[in-house]
């Protein structure tokens, strides 16, 4: 199993509406995508400052359906429609879960 | 349920070992904590260039349970001892995990 974990930083202008937006399309994405062994997504909820201020774990079963999702045209619309045109920032592991 | 999400990015001096010593460190504390449901960890592969290093995601019932795993000591001791020696910088999320 590999865990695929995403933060992500929004532009100051950006509104909760596109926030709820991002929610939306994940909830969607990780639905629609085969691959997708699990999705969990939110936003940060404030108890620490300094945070990022989204996060994705999606859980793939191998690298190979890891870069399907990558690849998977959905998922590309969704960076350049959804969190693209807000985004700052992000950062991202990819690891293989040592329980 | 609150998911707590940190991205580490060690130090270029950074020795293997020391980081098996924080997947040691980290599988001793996930299991001493009572109040952590969940803990999974790791490497990133390095699939992806630009990635931070290292990845913890640790599940808890709740904020206040949260908060008690981040004040206990045996996690402040690995903060001191474990990763901070070896830490360039990190970025971290809470967030109430919509499925």
């Amino acid at each position: 199993m590999i865990k695929h974990v995403v933060l992500l930083t929004w532009k100051d202008s950006t509104s909760q509406d596109q926030i709820d937006a991002v929610t939306s399309a994940f909830r969607a994405l990780g639905d629609e995508i085969a691959e997708v062994v699990s999705y969990s997504f939110g936003e940060d909820v404030g108890i620490y400052r300094g945070n990022a201020d989204y996060a994705l774990i999606a859980e793939f079963q191998n690298e190979a359906d890891l870069k399907a999702y990558v690849v998977h045209p959905s998922h590309q619309e969704l960076l350049s429609n959804i969190t693209g045109p807000i985004l700052d920032s992000f950062l991202s592991v990819q690891f293989g879960a040592a329980e």
